[in-house]
């Protein structure tokens, strides 16, 4: 027992220190790791897994969509990144530069791509010549490198992997739906996978990706009620087709330029599930990303036949597609427990010599801790019913929370109270003035999230500046 | 028919011209691409998917084996990668360096990650303690980057795609054992999936990898008759343990140096499957890995019902599972048989009006062209079969031409005389001197290429100097 508690209080609460219980948490869960090279992380096993969960998972939903995987180099010419200004001008302060190769010293400089936009448009000025040729909806899945000040395992590292989708269209009607597709298919991604609900919208100007005609954003919540911007859509107009000669002939055989858009997800997905399933105990996976979905744990396994009834309880449950593990290390039952539950395994059964005799095993919850007792040969049929349930309610509770969790200001003196006091999104008229959005920033540190979809007009005049409001906007304070 | 025989036309014959066919090929077959670094290449949708199949079923074999998934930084601090001596010195001369980030200029250069020994030897060293924590398994799927004076698509290139398998065993036994398991692994892959059959051996001290106590290589025949080293597997012994400090614990409580390994392949094996299949029609792809295996390509696409049953047919084949696509572009069913052979689908269905009138289609194999008339409603069950036999068929053809394509050379004449006149392995005996190697190496490019794990005498002595021989020796022109 003294090992078990040890264990658990290794991790910080979430109410004394959050972000002392984030680092504690993918440490203790072994997600991730440090490395010798400065704002660089390690995935370990338990972290990586999730992330190719996450992987498989939206890669089919790309695929449903005719999204083809390529892979562009790594590595981008000084003077292509240059060719788009607004661009470089947001990229270049970040960007790691190599200048030899082997022994020589390169003619030009090289850098290790930040986002490989100037890639695809070099790829697609030589591919695309007809509107036969679109549209082209090509994605990649690699790493990506910003030279970060300060940075935090998954939500801000030095490299990073994500994915970067990027498509050329005919129209400007075209990119700008598939914008909004892509955007739409992270949110129901996340929300049926991650059991995270989405804020969508449009950035502001201020906000927006560099050489972008319109950015917009999935917002979540975390549980510190701060917002998390988790995945970007972008849609480009023909801004970076007229810097790199993007061209094809339409159907009249007139010269036109493509439309292009690019989105993107990345790691920072692993860090949103931490901060808003976790808890006091550790980390709470859903059951879809889940690397183990169910881990049997044996009670005095030494005891006759207990690791025969474990073994083929593991059995069932891998026979009926569940990922599942075996515990059967020398530590103590409450040691395997509490482990277990410091991974996010969302399901755990136990079997001793006592259930063995009423031929039943104990299956128990791991973000509600409710235990239900079920006959042996009905193991999986259970196990997969509770999975459903624990999927559903993990975004069913997220979702309170986050509901629960925006106001309303219609003065600035409301505002500012609800940044210092109600932790969460702040919902709030703006005139549209980038001055606003500064000063907002300076006085308070919450930042324009997005403006929702879904328009309305919760006063007439701008929270800041009280001149007549253009747009209702998302605030909140942001990782 | 003009257009048919310009798509053709455009492929150089492979007795002309292999290098050129070769070029023709990934060009013609939108495999690759060129990109704006030098010596990289652009993975197009047909290459990636290649890679995709490739990954996603070697992947499942490595978990069988209890591998775990991790990813490492792609950045190692020159200190770091300094560490064990002679592996520094094989990889220095060709390592791309990162010197600025941002703005900044960095306090110690780093080197984007040639392969990541170095990198898992850190890690290590951090989180081995304990016989309980070995072995460790561990694999990552990456790019590196090697900066090559002369690339060539898929074959060499300053970054490239692969997987690399890094080990720590309590044991010297363990490690090779697992080594040997590993290069089994990988030849039983290339055979079962890419129908491509392997000489499996152990490389001279010459040729093993910098820092390995011993390499094995898995060697493949292309058609020109030259070798391709396609995957290889090194034991390290200690040496990296002793240089990194990687130790535990044993159960009498001694502190052991750990004993390691590391296997890889590389999108290298995306070449073989060019150089091993292909044919002046254009690539041939093993269906194991084929983006798509079935193409159904409708004649008269125009006719009453032919589009209707040409979707029928997609959709019984999609339904079983079958990579299946429906070419209804508006070219001549012509150019896209030629298109289909070029890109190497295994397997094409013909549909058009006189076979609905007869319920039936027409399928043609790639490899054989061999055509089959089928009833509609078998179309799925036949592909199938068809599919399978190809498969198999493949793997025979490729077995045949290596082993008609090794012989064996007891007198140094003959060996001359079968690398100028005989395309393909040599076996000779070798004396073990290194000086022997260079000799021939100079005097006829061969190199030697393993000493397979099957050993036998063919003749007392060296090839080469005369003196008493010690191992039988596969030698090669390579790539």
């Amino acid at each position: 027992m003294a090992n078990d508690k040890k264990l658990v209080e290794e991790i910080t609460s979430m109410e004394e220190d959050f972000t002392q219980w984030y680092t504690d948490v993918v440490k203790k869960a072994e997600l991730m790791d440090y490395s010798a090279v400065k704002g660089c992380m390690i995935f370990k096993p338990n972290g990586y897994a999730i992330w190719e969960n996450i992987q498989r998972q939206l890669d089919a939903r790309f695929k449903e969509l005719d999204v083809e995987n390529v892979y562009l180099p790594m590595f981008i010419p000084e003077s292509l990144l240059q060719k788009e200004k607004d661009h470089v001008e947001g990229f270049a302060p970040e960007v790691a530069w190599v200048t030899h190769g082997g022994e020589e010293e390169l003619q030009e400089r090289i850098a290790v791509r930040p986002t490989s936009e100037t890639l695809f448009c070099d790829l697609y000025s030589n591919i695309i010549h007809s509107y036969r040729d679109l549209p082209k909806l090509y994605n990649q899945w690699c790493s990506v490198v910003r030279w970060e000040k300060t940075t935090r395992p998954f939500l801000r590292s030095s490299e990073f992997l994500w994915q970067e989708g990027h498509t050329a269209h005919a129209t400007e009607e075209d990119a700008e739906n598939f914008t909004i597709k892509m955007l739409n298919t992270y949110a129901s991604f996340c929300e049926e996978v991650l059991a995270i609900p989405m804020i969508k919208g449009k950035k502001t100007d201020k906000e927006k990706f560099a050489g972008a005609k319109s950015t917009y954003t999935i917002e979540a919540l975390m549980h510190d009620g701060k917002a998390l911007q988790s995945g970007t859509s972008h849609n480009f107009g023909d801004g970076f087709a007229e810097a790199f000669g993007i061209q094809y002939t339409d159907k009249e055989n007139k010269l036109q330029y493509v439309h292009q858009t690019s989105w993107g997800v990345s790691t920072r997905l692993i860090g949103a599930i931490i901060m808003v399933h976790g808890d006091d105990s550790g980390l709470v996976l859903p059951p879809k990303v889940a690397p183990v979905q169910v881990m049997v744990i044996p009670i005095q396994q030494n005891k006759d036949g207990v690791m025969d009834s474990a073994n083929d309880i593991l059995n069932t449950l891998k026979a009926a597609g569940l990922r599942s593990r075996l515990d059967d290390g020398d530590k103590s039952p409450g040691w395997k427990f509490a482990e277990a539950e410091m991974r996010g395994i969302p399901l755990r059964v136990e079997i001793g010599p006592k259930d063995m005799e009423k031929g039943q095993c104990v299956l128990v919850r791991r973000d509600t801790r409710e235990k239900t007792v079920v006959a042996i040969p009905d193991v999986a049929v259970e196990a997969e019913k509770l999975l459903d349930a624990i999927q559903k309610d993990m975004l069913e509770r997220a979702r309170t929370f986050l509901n629960t969790h925006i106001s309303d200001a219609t003065t600035y003196d409301e505002f500012k109270d609800a940044v210092e006091n109600k932790p969460g999104f702040i919902r709030a008229m703006w005139c549209g003035d980038r001055a606003c959005e500064e000063k907002i920033k300076e006085d308070t540190v919450a930042t324009s999230r997005c403006m929702p979809f879904e328009q309305e007009a919760i006063a007439e005049n701008c929270v800041c500046c009280g001149k007549k409001a253009k747009h209702l906007v998302y605030w909140g304070k942001a990782y």
